[in-house]
């Protein structure tokens, strides 16, 4: 994996776009409709914002695409630089139809794939606008490809990974008894966007009992000395990618019941992570977390999968669940992140992101995995 | 308009419920299915984030609602006060399949209306799982209950707008000649959080021939004295009602074609919000402002709507846009933001949201109008 400052640029996007063209041909898609997003910004590296004006990608099986846009975003979407991958730019005016536009450019067209975050407000006026067109999910065709991670695409996340573990290296500085999950997790807001990310997406800080809920934010609960404290944090890089990483910290001594299971659970994330390897199934991955859960007495209590994709979306394919019979190829980015939650008690989770490389598991991030004791 | 504090709570979202129950029935759909995003927001106060796992509101014309939850976001649904206005709370576990058990659930039902946000992903499984159900958008419903304000909303954007007035009031702070429009931007992003909001929606900083497109953000163009910038900012506050509003600025003496322009634009605001009554027409808001503009003879240079509704989205019905032949009514809730884009030099707009009262316009931003020169 290098690591010299790589950028993603005119020719992955084009290598991209003829990716898709040709997997939607496979898939007897005759186009994609691709919305702003995660999906678009992978495609041509536009990163538009969903708005109740249409902005469509229309990634053609043949081989020509049109990037149609209202036409006061004209400007914007060609400094996107999205002039110079030979897309047809088509600027609808204001008052325009741009679903009826699209339509009868496409002519009669069997089958669409629509990007799978479009609103039901576009889907359902592309198919009033197309009604022998039926329509299917485009992420049956983007989610494999954007799964594989390239080597810029890994170093992209390696740097979110290491922004991440740089946060979670300064949590004794804010996590301490007398202060509010809201106050710590306002700290860690502020220093995600220090380390270099650009948003910040989701803070979690449960402390004692809110760690026993897997979701759990924030709350005004007031730490205390012996609370175990459950910190998921994640932001968005520069250039898209995001990060997400979870450490389990103690204010001082665990509880005795906590100190019992965290090792069982450190013990579950490390079979799991290396069980990373071409070929085997997704959901295997999970199962080896699950066995060593479940073999200690507590399956009742690790009570979601053991992870999900990540990329330019924080949750995409690949999932590791039971149930995902996908096998891992080499470039797959996903997150391992086992928990054990005690209703009413505390719970814990110990989340890296993990590269499967051709010889198995390269993590992205680095921090120690046992209880982050914080005196 | 009461100035003192209001808060939203369970009386409004039970009323809320009734309301699009029965709006639905006479809609003719048997149930609405609504997804994570302002609508849910609206109707039970919980602000979910949108996931791959399905959170679905099903709610219901006959009056039962139902609230589909992942398993593992049960609690957070429970800390929103989903329970308390007598909702059936299903949590689905981690390897079910939601959409089959809403289908099963409700049965054979002719139509539902679905989010107008909602993920096609949802949608089409929804649409697999129903396949004898037709699929509306559930805005039809919707959308003119959320148009209308109550008082409470009306205080709620009127402290946005406030706080938003506060961020311009300084703007002179911050731009200079020397620097780039991104720290300009960075400025202001901090400076709309510390005014209150939660959360930046966007700045934009068009300086110079940037100005010239309506929806340039920010670049790395360093400000020149005799520069005209526009700036077009927002954020969401606490309650989730947004903020928007611009006002466009000259460092030291404008140009000749600007100082030309400029008294043409503020007239044409001006006639549009003083159009603004219960009964006209959305698109004669409109006409107002684009007539003045025509008749100076820059017709060509505003290439925009006037305006779009604001709540708890940025944009929102009603929409002050030719074609939009539906009356305005007492309580809705708008942004009148005419402009005037003169390509390669500059630009120019005044953005104010304005509630339609009983007796005419009540502006929420109440900065002065005229060209915002910086010396």
């Amino acid at each position: 994996m290098p690591h010299e400052s790589t950028e993603i640029g005119r020719s992955d996007y084009i290598n991209r776009l003829d990716r898709a063209a040709s997997a939607a041909a496979s898939a007897r898609l005759d186009a994609l409709l691709i919305s702003p997003g995660s999906d678009l910004r992978y495609l041509i590296g536009y990163d538009a914002i969903p708005m109740e004006r249409l902005t469509c990608l229309v990634l053609r099986a043949t081989g020509e695409h049109w990037l149609v846009v209202p036409e006061l975003e004209t400007a914007a979407a060609q400094a996107a630089g999205t002039q110079d991958l030979g897309l047809e730019l088509i600027p609808w005016p204001e008052t325009a139809d741009p679903f009826a536009l699209v339509a009868d450019r496409l002519g009669t067209v069997s089958a669409v794939g629509v990007d799978n975050h479009m609103w039901a407000e576009k889907s359902l006026r592309f198919a009033e606008a197309m009604p022998a067109t039926a329509q299917r999910l485009a992420g049956s065709v983007l989610d494999p490809l954007r799964a594989v991670k390239t080597v810029h695409e890994i170093d992209e996340l390696a740097r979110a990974g290491a922004a991440i573990d740089s946060v979670h290296a300064q949590m004794a500085n804010w996590l301490q008894p007398g202060r509010s999950e809201r106050e710590v997790a306002d700290d860690i807001a502020a220093a995600i966007l220090e380390a270099g990310h650009v948003q910040v997406d989701f803070v979690i800080v449960a402390s004692g009992p809110n760690g026993a809920s897997p979701h759990h934010e924030v709350s005004d609960r007031v730490l205390e000395s012996g609370d175990p404290v459950v910190v998921d944090i994640g932001g968005t890089m520069p250039s898209g990618y995001r990060s997400d990483s979870t450490r389990t910290y103690s204010l001082g001594e665990p509880p005795p019941d906590f100190a019992e299971y965290y090792p069982v659970l450190q013990a579950a994330q490390a079979a799991a992570v290396a069980a990373v390897r071409p070929g085997i199934a997704c959901q295997d991955i999970d199962t080896a977390a699950r066995t060593v859960i479940a073999d200690a007495g507590y399956a009742d209590l690790f009570i979601h999968r053991t992870g999900h994709g990540i990329g330019l979306q924080t949750h995409e394919n690949p999932y590791i669940v039971e149930g995902n019979t996908e096998t891992m190829q080499a470039g797959h980015a996903f997150s391992v992140e086992p928990g054990i939650y005690l209703p009413g008690r505390h719970g814990a989770r110990i989340e890296d992101i993990i590269v499967c490389g051709d010889n198995g598991p390269i993590p992205l991030n680095k921090r120690p995995h046992g209880i982050g004791v914080i005196e």
